[in-house]
């Protein structure tokens, strides 16, 4: 009874998702499917692959997880299959896994025709490609017969951070459905008395409260914490930070300690 | 092979409802989980409580149901497991779990640390502590075990309704995603002949044709009717009554007898 | 283990699909859900239809099919159980079904009570009808026990599809999530050299590039080519076809060849 999970860009308008779990079910009947989202803004890559990572640790060790964020989709770009902490992952070389599937223990290109669904749709490999290769692996075949391993597949890299003058600057790397900000900052960055939390939006330049949740501050006031990624996050109480702040992905984010 | 629900506004952006269904698969694998719903409208407790309500009563006995809307998360309130009706529900005690937990047989808060993942991070019970609460019950755990028995949890009370000089008085309690209006006033409400219904709205008084089913009146026009949950409805036939009215939580809406 | 699929436009605000679920968990322990869609456009019966027809050809045979889209439920039209291809459709007798169970082997009107839920509400057939039908099937019922054989069953035709004088004038189907124009032209229509794809919508008429997928042209560039679904269909690279074009369902599309 292997999971298998889905993070895409698909919507809930059409029948693409459904396409993906039809076929993996033609393939494993007792595989459970499990939504992490169809929900990923269309062709952002860097959205999709925060998400998987936000859910893939939770799952049990030997989880399928396909993500689908492809806007290269038929081109030149691989189809990957990756085995990281003992779980896979399955979705295009554009970055979209390299979040979730870090370090990679071995790397794959999907080209086996028993793990594709042929004849492939240049423009929909998540049917053709994606899913019967997670069907493959949740009736138990070998990922090593999937294709040639390689070496490298392609990472959205470390989150921008950096310390200059003993002052700690990253940037947000998410916006969530609520308008909290995550940023690339380390829980660190809250430790010590006196700290400023700085973030510069289009509306301006704001000094969130420190905190340690929302209820710490009065209704419409920003806090900066601890979230529950490990990283810091700035929220608005009882509403949007990314709206009160003018902030979207890349908007910059400074730690600033009384004792440097 | 327990089922377990979810009622919660995460939204389908991120990976949190994602990270809640790992958590839970790692604790009982063979557990069969069901979205009711993460569209609830951020931090609207009521609108929760109302969509768990309109599902849970449907599941099998036994079900868990988990809903998170929870902007006190972290804060004083405490973490809730609820048995009625044969069924368990998980969820704040802020509400959200009273329409569809009534009469509650057993509170518990939920304080053992088997019941909970620590750290248990202040901004993310779902994950922290009603997912592994959910994931015990479901693998055979006593919910005795969860933690104190308490007598009180936080409740929506009853809708509003008062019948006064003759006219029975409610309001709009619930406005569902086709902008139909679902009232706090009883199927009873429509009883007899010569009734008539008058809604409030932010676009003035509406008196909508009682009836059956919305092909029972012409398109565009509004229909009063008993809906599928038992309390009086009013719709527009193939549109939004919701816009037509300018009707929201809260708007009066009266049944007036023509005999008194 | 039988697969049981929705397709409906009921959002995911509300409890009706988990009202859904849930009837068919209580008849059906053992039955795998699978959402293709709530999310189809309020009260679009072609939309559905397109979504269902998407996704169900790819589910293994004997799955459930369960589709609604129904604004004229507890009205005059029937409720169908379709056998087709081996597998099974459900929903209201308004086309719905009709480009998923095509052709149709057998077609029964859901009228005995082991196959309802009483008393069945008017506006919500969904859980009172078409649930416990599939509820029924997937726990081994005959399909013949519903209700009677009937001959007919609404169907939304073939796509409008014409040549006239070497030209080859067909419409926009379906309008999918990503802004991409699902066409009613055969994949043939793209065959030969030379050809010309012509797109008349409210921002002007358009020549997309003829290609093969999205990277074949520049960002930002309409593209026309062989769709997942064996059509022609017409995208913008990392952007909407929909918005640049300014189409909607029904807008004209057409053929050219170089060599009539």
């Amino acid at each position: 009874m292997p999971v298998v999970t889905f993070t895409t860009d698909f919507g809930t308008r059409d029948g693409y998702a459904g396409a993906m779990k039809g076929v993996i079910l033609s393939i494993a009947p007792r595989a459970t499917l499990v939504d992490i989202t169809h929900g990923v803004p269309a062709q952002d890559v860097a959205a999709g692959a925060v998400a998987l990572a936000q859910a893939a640790p939770l799952f049990p060790a030997g989880s399928i997880h396909v993500a689908v964020v492809d806007p290269g989709v038929g081109g030149e770009r691989a189809d990957l299959l990756v085995e990281s902490g003992g779980s896979f992952f399955i979705g295009p070389d554009n970055g979209v896994l390299s979040l979730a599937a870090r370090p990679p223990r071995k790397i794959y290109w999907i080209e086996a025709a028993a793990f594709r669904r042929e004849p492939v749709s240049p423009t929909f490999h998540g049917r053709d490609v994606f899913a019967p290769t997670a069907g493959r692996l949740a009736s138990g075949a070998n990922p090593a017969d999937a294709g040639p391993v390689v070496t490298k597949m392609i990472d959205l890299g470390a989150p921008p951070l950096q310390r200059r003058d003993g002052v700690l600057q990253g940037e947000v790397i998410h916006v969530d459905g609520f308008g909290n900000l995550i940023t690339s900052l380390p829980a660190e960055a809250l430790a010590g008395a006196g700290v400023t939390i700085e973030v510069d939006g289009s509306e301006g330049r704001f000094e969130p409260q420190v905190g340690r949740t929302f209820s710490d501050v009065d209704p419409g006031v920003l806090i900066a914490y601890v979230g529950s990624g490990g990283q810091l996050e700035i929220a608005r109480r009882d509403g949007s930070a990314a709206h009160r702040v003018g902030a979207q992905r890349g908007t910059p984010v400074r730690a600033r300690s009384a004792t440097p």
